[in-house]
């Protein structure tokens, strides 16, 4: 029988089972067609199409394919052939002559491509709210944000559509998505997934990011894509014995901001983090995380808002009229910004990545709120730009300082809305995270996405270093 | 006996057979009144001070230590306690707390400052004319450039006073003092030695450099000093098996640029490099180095130029009164870039950077001029900035795309004046290049800076691959 919800496993056991991946498809949209959101795709991928790919993987057989039939949707900034590539803004649109290398790695891998889903426009947005197409509906609180910018690709997932999905994050845009839609959310090291045919935001920092229902199946997806690619210069190889999967935790050294750096919406968010770090099963040490915040603050008035505005200067100064008024305000606040300035933003840059280089060689992982908690559509409506902001608190600095990240899962607020909790390392540690991560989704009492169901138990359970570990100085 | 040559063995097997570096440095404090240039020193460490440092290692005795006793000299950029740093510009003088990591390694390997020595203003330029101390003399040619910025660390080598020298490297400042004073100048990896203690000229870009007698004494030095240091942002860990010292080569891939692409001076460089290529040994590729030479021409005109300046930015807008004239009109012009064309800059540096490690996975080092040839000192003032920048052809590029590179005498033209060639190779490929670079310089000809005496015989002598190489394509 179908699985009610499309992890990895649960469907593997289904075609392992003499499932059919067309029974997949099929159901994938019927589920689109029941869900009913009209601002959710950009662009479909034909039912008949669907079915026809689909049926073609069935009569070829599994081949070792590690996502074999599995559905998925991917943000409309990235391109996949024969589908318009718009980034929400439709005077952009052109037709890409090939799928992204990221996407081209899935479909070799057996995926089935849904279509294109909405996002915050030209991904500038953690809220989900600047899209000319409207709003995609969050399917956990359906009066609050999806989040954003890659808030199609969220709600996707969250609203068992789609077995898993690509965003892409260059301030947390593949976190704060994740949170408010109560699923995971993956956001690899810098240069591991090519971007190449991505449309840019900032280029120096634009990751491609996983969601889905589970901490092992965004691993797997992220093995599937990761690796160099020879035509994309933001590519790097990761070092030798890089892995996505779930790596053992027998000792690991966990940190917490410091408690008068953290900020919450409420009393229950803080209390969902609070237990999150009880959860994580050991001492937990303090760490000053002030210049981290300073970078991040940068990242929307300094140098990079200017990177945004670069890669999309034609439409800035040609066709502003065809923007997002907010998007628009953003981009054109980076066209008169002084190169000298800039300097000093990348001088900084590089400092926050020497200084959080040290903080990892004295601890394994930095738990973080993903942010202070997840608004109302009422909230951004009143602060478009201040809630926004608000909403980076504890992503913004990540891309920055070279780091990678795991959005999970951690709990519900007495009213219903989710919190959730994103584990911080340094570059190619996402076994690491994975490993920490499966463990703290499993133990947080929470369903999957909106389909509820269990979270599936961790492979391979970690165990944490006992005794007291130190208040770790930075700088 | 004393050696005239102060190369490393020569001096090592000296204090084996019972000298001490007590004579090394009476000696060298000897040559430095014998040589007599007011424009080499800015600040000396006084004669007793250099006695007193010298008649302590001869009580410590050698303790391994491989500098033991060497005379050195600094670039006057670099911090070196006791003595103010001043980059050439009065008015920016500062006394320094500390030694900068790179001297203070190789203080504790033994060798002994002899002072600070003369530069281009603030290390921008590449002839050595631009300082308002005067213009240090070169000892191989009188009437000709003594290079730059790194003039008085090369001359200082060249004349015999030093037996290695640090110069600093942004886009070729140490490799064309090299070639004018007929000596080796090595420009390792960035990162690879910490700049920290150092003026900033390009932050991103710059780096300590070496000026030696000889291949394997610029190695030596570069070992001592390699390795990341905690408290520099720009430093960073070089790869296990790292090594300086020179590799045999027994079949290394070569490659030249395509023959349209090089510029000399007269026909007579244009034959010495011939010449070099020949003495490679073995058939050297041609290879498109015009992606090498855009980006080079974006180093004086576009986003780099600003880095200079938000790094001077104090002088620059308070103080322009105390800059050279010539360095004051190339920071002004950084004042006003944009950002967004910065950023175009630096998308630029990032596909360079591809098309390098391209590049370098089909061949192992490129031979290059290191300049078009030597200008005489009445060239640049007639020139100053077009014969600067046309020293610069072949050494901009190499920092921006993350390269290393070392500068070896190629001969004498006719007329007395020096010629060299560079190689060029990956990152952390210092050992490669040194193994290639001694065997070259061995073959070349050529005596001692102006000293004359016989190069050393490469210690590993290499081989080259045989038959044809194909013409590489890049792009």
């Amino acid at each position: 029988m179908l699985p009610a919800a499309f992890t990895l496993p649960a469907l593997a056991r289904y075609i392992a089972s003499g499932g059919s991946p067309v029974a997949i498809a099929a159901e994938a949209l019927r589920r689109i067609k029941a869900w009913g959101d009209p601002a959710l795709f950009l662009a479909r991928v034909p039912a008949e199409a669907v079915l026809a790919r689909a049926e073609a993987l069935a009569a070829e057989g599994k081949r070792g394919r590690p996502l074999f039939g599995l559905p998925f949707v991917v943000k409309d900034n990235i391109d996949c052939a024969g589908l318009p590539t718009t980034a929400a803004c439709p005077d952009y649109a052109y037709q890409p002559a090939s799928d992204s290398p990221a996407v081209a790695r899935l479909l070799a891998a057996g995926a089935v491509l849904l279509g294109k889903v909405n996002l915050d426009q030209f991904a500038t947005g953690l809220n989900g709210t600047r899209s000319p197409h409207g709003t995609p509906r969050n399917p956990v609180v359906p009066d609050c944000i999806p989040g954003g910018s890659s808030s199609g690709s969220a709600t996707a997932v969250a609203a068992g559509i789609a077995a898993f999905s690509l965003g892409t994050d260059t301030a947390g845009s593949g976190r704060v998505p994740a949170m408010v839609n109560n699923i995971v959310g993956l956001k690899p090291s810098l240069g591991l997934v090519p971007t190449l045919g991505v449309v840019p935001a900032c280029r120096s920092l634009d990751c491609i990011s996983i969601f889905a229902l589970a901490v092992e199946d965004a691993a797997t997806v992220l093995e599937v894509m990761a690796g160099p690619e020879r035509e994309d210069r933001y590519s790097r190889p990761a070092p030798a014995g890089w892995r996505a999967v779930p790596a053992p935790q027998p000792h690991w050294r966990l940190a917490a901001p410091l408690v008068e750096q953290l900020v919450f919406d409420t009393p229950a968010d803080a209390a969902l983090y609070e237990a999150a770090l009880a959860r994580a099963g050991g001492p937990v040490a303090r760490v000053d995380i002030a210049p981290f915040l300073a970078i991040a603050r940068r990242l929307y008035d300094g140098a990079w808002v200017a990177e945004r505005t670069a890669a999309l200067r034609g439409m800035v100064t040609e066709r502003p009229g065809s923007l997002h008024p907010v998007t628009r305000g953003i981009l054109e606040a980076g066209l008169d910004k002084r190169t000298i300035d800039a300097w000093d933003d990348l001088d900084a840059a590089a400092e926050a990545r020497r200084l959080a280089r040290r903080l990892f060689e004295g601890i394994d992982a930095l738990i973080l709120p993903t942010a202070p908690g997840t608004p109302a559509l009422a909230d951004l409506a009143a602060e478009p730009v201040a809630a926004n902001s608000r909403l980076g608190t504890y992503t913004n600095f990540v891309n920055i300082c070279d780091l990678a990240a795991l959005a999970v899962p951690a709990g519900f607020r007495p009213d219903g809305r989710p919190f959730g909790i994103t584990l911080v390392g340094p570059a190619f540690a996402e076994a690491r995270l994975a490993g920490l991560g499966a463990r703290l989704h499993a133990s947080a009492g929470v369903g999957l996405g909106a389909l509820g169901g269990a979270v599936p138990a961790p492979s391979a359970p970690p165990a944490l270093a006992p005794g007291e570990l130190p208040l770790l100085a930075i700088g």
